[in-house]
């Protein structure tokens, strides 16, 4: 089996593990499947849920995609190859009650081919990250925690580097450097080297993927019964704003795909089912909303892993 | 008096007369205005209005902003000179009511600076287009007829140019080409040439951005007091959800404002109070709501100027 056939078994479980454990953790709806192809090359299974108990809104999607290097790729990516292939998982999760942090994830492979079939390049990339609309330290730390137990197992040093390259990543630069939330991890580009074989990565890609359930699961049954006000929900869909800022104006993934004729309704899944954009909304200072906000203006060590230094 | 001062009072004159308008047509609520100053030159004064009887979220800005040449600019704007100076009014009215139309208009002056202060190059721009939520042949047809009387005084041709320049700009193009809405007018980099000077082009300025109220205020008048349902806001919101990706993905002024340290509160003032993205949204074939996306697909010719060729 070719690695790449690995990759494409690995994601397809992952993606009925969660959307299983989602649905269990929803009690109300089940994801819908959308299957679809592209005309350049290859597909994907779109599963979204939407009204659910939990979930007002939610995509766990797969795609599995090809085509050759056009010189727009060769330009503004510095591919050099002749052809290419991606798959990956990529999920989306905005829940209803705003006590329930917003999360994502994303595991890829890539590769780029000479003209004769022989592989040119491989990479691989992948991460999940925490939005949550006001603070809970615990909630937080649990969550980095169950990533740096993954991330543990195949490098001491892989969960400090790829949290920092996640605060790094999800930023609104035109806000002054807010993060769209509270991090986790975010790694990319991360090639085959010494003994660090594609299953090594891949093996990573799994740790991480499959910790999922672990790492959000608890929040959900935590809070998903919270009761919470209007203004509760008026500042998760100011903060969904942001979540929409990024992803439309700063984030990789999605302009690739919005340009390179990507599967629309699967890319913009992401978006979050209803936002507000209010000019100039600052919350009360003091406030638990004034408090979440700190934190996205300032990532934390949340493990507490800087002071031994 | 430097032309560029003109050009100044001009749209000072013109957020005034367009602001006390629009309050007028509100009957609710009054503009608040922010002035801002800029570290690196100018300043603008932003002038907001919320929850009115009429109007939802609406801004009717102007900005005075000067600076230096950048590599960026020279580079990803291929501007020949050592420093710049802009300046325009810029508009975006979200109505609450499903059946009066978003509306946006722009009229800008740039100029371009050798290094001994002589004029290097200065052109113009400028449009405003019409977004409803339902088609209402007759509410479009007015309004394109009041740009094309505003043009037609300049030269015959300029409607007709500028309304298929309008088609070509305001274009969801990750979306099949789906238009913003239902056009108007659009010019850009337009420049002195034989007898059309500057004052030629101020002109057209003038006589656009003067002709918005007898263009917009009638639509307000005949369309605030319909009695309106949850599925005719839900599709408002689902079609400002189309706003919102063309002005964060495609809108050149928003993303140069937003990459080059422009005021994010003023920039993003043009985003809509509330939003909502739903996955695969398709109205109901043989709708209302068909019969304006069909309209935003395929572009008419509101006057049946072609009719006689």
């Amino acid at each position: 089996m070719a690695f790449k056939d690995t990759f494409i078994h690995f994601i397809h479980e992952l993606q009925d593990a969660i959307c299983s454990g989602l649905e269990e953790a929803d009690g109300l709806k089940k994801f819908v499947e959308d299957a679809w192809s592209r005309p350049e090359g290859g597909g994907g299974k779109t599963r979204v849920l939407s009204g659910g108990n939990v979930i007002e809104k939610g995509g766990v999607n797969t795609s599995i995609v090809h085509g050759e290097v056009t010189d727009l790729m060769r330009k503004q990516l510095k591919m050099e190859g002749h052809h290419w292939f991606a798959c990956g998982l990529s999920l989306v999760i905005h829940p209803s009650n705003p006590f329930v942090p917003t999360v994502h994830c994303n595991y890829r492979l890539f590769e780029l081919y000479n003209e004769d079939n022989t592989l040119a390049d491989r990479w691989f990339g992948g991460g999940t990250d925490l939005t949550p609309y006001y603070l809970d330290t615990t909630d937080v730390v649990h969550f980095h925690n169950v990533y740096k137990k993954a991330c543990d197992r195949f490098d001491p040093e892989f969960y400090s580097r790829f949290k920092l390259q996640c605060d790094g990543y999800f930023v609104n630069w035109h806000r002054n450097e807010e993060r769209r939330g509270l991090g986790g991890i975010f790694y990319d580009f991360c090639r085959e080297e010494g003994d660090r074989d594609a299953n090594f990565w891949l093996g990573l890609a799994k740790a991480c993927g499959f910790g999922f359930l672990e790492a959000y699961l608890p929040l959900i049954d935590k809070n998903k019964n919270k009761p919470f006000s209007e203004a509760n929900k008026h500042w998760q869909e100011i903060r969904r704003g942001r979540y929409t800022e990024f992803n439309l104006v700063h984030d990789r993934g999605t302009l690739f795909g919005l340009k390179t004729n990507g599967r629309i309704e699967s890319i913009l899944m992401s978006l979050p089912p209803t936002v507000r954009f209010e000019y100039d909304y600052q919350p009360l200072a003091g406030s638990p909303e004034a408090e979440l906000l700190d934190a996205c203006l300032h990532p934390r060590d949340w493990l507490g892993l800087q002071k031994n230094i």
